[in-house]
């Protein structure tokens, strides 16, 4: 079975397509050297990243990187990197381990990158100083045939909502795609491997440390000590599997190609719900000024710790899902949400000196006198209030949120009050579960 | 601080009633020796338990052992020792580890009971044949004051409700009570060192084993192996240690001699539940043929057995309370009685060849469609149906019950329909939450 020749055509950029993108990098990369000579720096200027490695699929980014000796100091390393980019590309700082400059070239996105060129990935002085090693592996190891094999694996993963390793997607990442196919061969042997992956797999050789847990294991073969698929959240790792052996058993453009998905509509909301009996819940925050990836890993974190809370609360969540758009808002759906009125609280043994003030306290409080159970007193107490929402606001500082979340703009909205237009988009992600390929194409009228 | 002396007077068997106790013991005695003779059986009769040991209270059973030498053939023990009890009592044959006799004589329960005359507890046939070791060591170990003591202790015990080893109390036997005031000293030293008691306690030295798992271990100095304390409950232990704090606070007649409990009527009953909100349900089962101690340990393994697949079905127990009439009759204090309409059923991780089969069951009889969650399938169903009564009727098969319990005669019982007066005595149970002690003498008019 090979990829149908239409979708191919789809993926792999034609000769006039790379060579659109090959001239836009020379015209930087020359650029860059020219700012060099003009600063009397004694730094290369390398092409890095799909572009360099011919795994690019259309639009791709450019990754200009500068690579200074070693020796190089790195507080000027920052300022003479900036600089340059600066002059180039009139961009933003962006920042990893150290800033960096993202601009628009030529309708191309170009990321300008100081590193240092080192010998050996064991002296690395920063996480970017192992790029140009990817690099030089990748064209070292894939020929022509397999980088277009690697294309039509990145083509797919994007479509099936795997690619990338950035805390929204919790994928592959590029450079893992492509050892993906070093190691299976092809797209297609790929994915009849992923069709039988199963939790804990380990690809390659390497040192294994503690932090390793995740769900997969890519040993770096430029760094033996490092998981390349650390990113990779283990519900990523299903989805894989399962749009892996989904494809296989009936292969179809629409992994590759998506139908976009159009939100669901206040009414279809509605319809859905009214047929299952569930409750919705929505809680939204202002946005804090962070840039987008790390807002997105606490908007993973935030989704978390409400769902524990809510249940530690007695609450059952059935789904959940998040948004960001003008304010932080995620969206539960409950089995119900409001509790009976009478709850057990649960207290120390007998034997502790605090159930002395635990049986003062509710002596009083309870519905009924405490008791022994299991060697603890328990005792029933009234349960007020007992909807979500007031609940959940009154239990709003034990909620473990992301670090640039303010608690104080939080705002709790009930099943009715979580049925408005501008919750849309979230109930729509919450409640419209079909995978990215079972959307199906719109009809011709 | 002393035991009030009208106290000890109703505790304490008066000169005339322990004279008359003794002569019926003597009588008995003499009637077994003759039967000895008549038989030409070499075997002693020795007086044994609380009357032997002079720490009985008032109306005390009468424990008549036949002490066979060791070599003595198993079976003629059983034989001689019915024939023999028989002859004289007339009575009952009762199961320990070999048949007995329990009979009425002139008044007073006996039992007699045939054992091997052994020289040392590490040469035991069977347990009964550690009593004479028992009732030898308390008599050379306390004098005429401490076995009052001991008297008064176990009065308490009996009033508080932590007296007896057998299952429905899951408390302190004669002989512990007896040990503990051998250790303390007194009564008194007895309550004030169990006020400060905790879980884990160990007394005297013996021979750990795993077995040892209570909240007490009290190694009996007769065999160290032995834990005199294995039968009491961690409840029971809380519950004495909470009795010995009260009355230390406020001593009063009430802690021995409780004002009996008046069952609950029906319509305090309503009462109660109606400020409250709460569910009741229960659960009655037909009667099977065995003796009373083996059929209470069963009532609390089913009360127990219930009560867990309750809550794995998704009801939470406030309470429960288990009673033997004409039929086994559980009640339970839930919650809620009706769950929410929806819930989620969790399957197997994507990757387990039974994902197919779940996937395929599911996507048809789901709610929506399954999705991933922490690297499993899962999948929203309708509960149906929601009510405690059919939910659990539906899991009788996975009960665990006592093991002479007849499931197929499991009647499950509603709110409304547990709102019945044959039910007032296990709703009463379950509903009056007070202390023996707390039951306050009713008013003279």
């Amino acid at each position: 079975m090979t990829v149908d020749p239409s979708i191919l055509e789809r993926i792999i950029p034609s000769a006039e397509e790379k060579e659109r993108i090959n001239r836009v990098a020379d015209e930087i990369r020359e650029k860059a050297c020219q700012e060099l000579a003009r600063r009397n720096l004694d730094a290369e200027v390398r092409l890095m990243g799909s572009v360099a490695k011919g795994t690019y699929l259309c639009d791709p980014d450019l990754d200009i990187f500068l690579l200074f000796p070693p020796d190089f100091p790195s507080s000027r390393l920052e300022e003479e990197g900036l600089a340059i980019g600066d002059a180039i590309l009139k961009g933003e700082k962006m920042y990893a381990d150290h800033p960096y400059i993202r601009g628009i070239y030529q309708g191309l996105e170009v990321d300008m990158v100081p590193c240092y060129d080192i010998c050996d990935t064991s002296c690395l002085q920063s996480a970017v100083d192992r790029t140009p090693f990817h690099t030089r592996f990748i064209l070292e190891n894939l020929d022509e045939k397999m980088r277009d094999q690697a294309r039509v694996l990145k083509a797919f993963m994007k479509g099936v909502g795997t690619y990338g390793a950035e805390p929204q997607t919790r994928g592959f990442s590029g450079y893992l795609i492509e050892l993906l196919v070093w190691h299976y061969g092809s797209f297609q042997s790929v994915l009849e491997a992923a069709s039988k992956w199963k939790e804990g797999l380990v690809l390659g050789d390497g040192i294994k440390n503690q932090s390793m847990q995740g769900p997969l294991v890519v040993y770096d073969p430029v760094d033996r000590r490092r998981n390349v698929a650390s990113a990779v959240h283990v519900d990523t790792f299903a989805l894989f599997i399962t749009a892996a052996r989904a494809y296989l058993r009936h292969p179809s453009s629409l992994f590759f190609f998506p139908v976009p998905r159009t939100p669901l509509t206040m009414d279809e909301v509605k319809q859905r719900m009214d047929g299952r009996g569930s409750r919705l819940l929505t809680v939204s925050f202002s946005r804090p000024c962070i840039n987008h990836e790390n807002l997105e890993a606490q908007m993973w974190k935030a989704e978390e710790g409400l769902a524990k809370v809510l249940e530690s609360l007695g609450f059952h969540v059935l789904g959940s899902a998040h948004v960001v758009e003008d304010g932080l808002i995620f969206a539960f759906e409950l089995e119900d949400d409001v509790l009976p009125p009478v709850r057990l609280h649960v207290g120390p043994p007998v034997w502790v000196s605090e159930a002395e003030r635990f049986l003062h306290k509710w002596k009083e409080m309870g519905l009924d006198r405490p008791t022994i159970k299991n060697g603890r007193w328990q005792v029933m107490v009234a349960r007020d209030p007992r909807d979500a929402v007031s609940l959940l606001q009154g239990e709003k500082e034990r909620i473990s949120l992301g670090q640039n979340m303010d608690v104080e703009s939080m705002c709790v909205h009930g099943h009715q009050d979580s049925l408005q237009a501008d919750m849309a988009v979230v109930l729509s992600r919450l409640l419209d579960r079909r995978y990215p390929w079972e959307i199906p194409e719109p009809q011709a009228e």
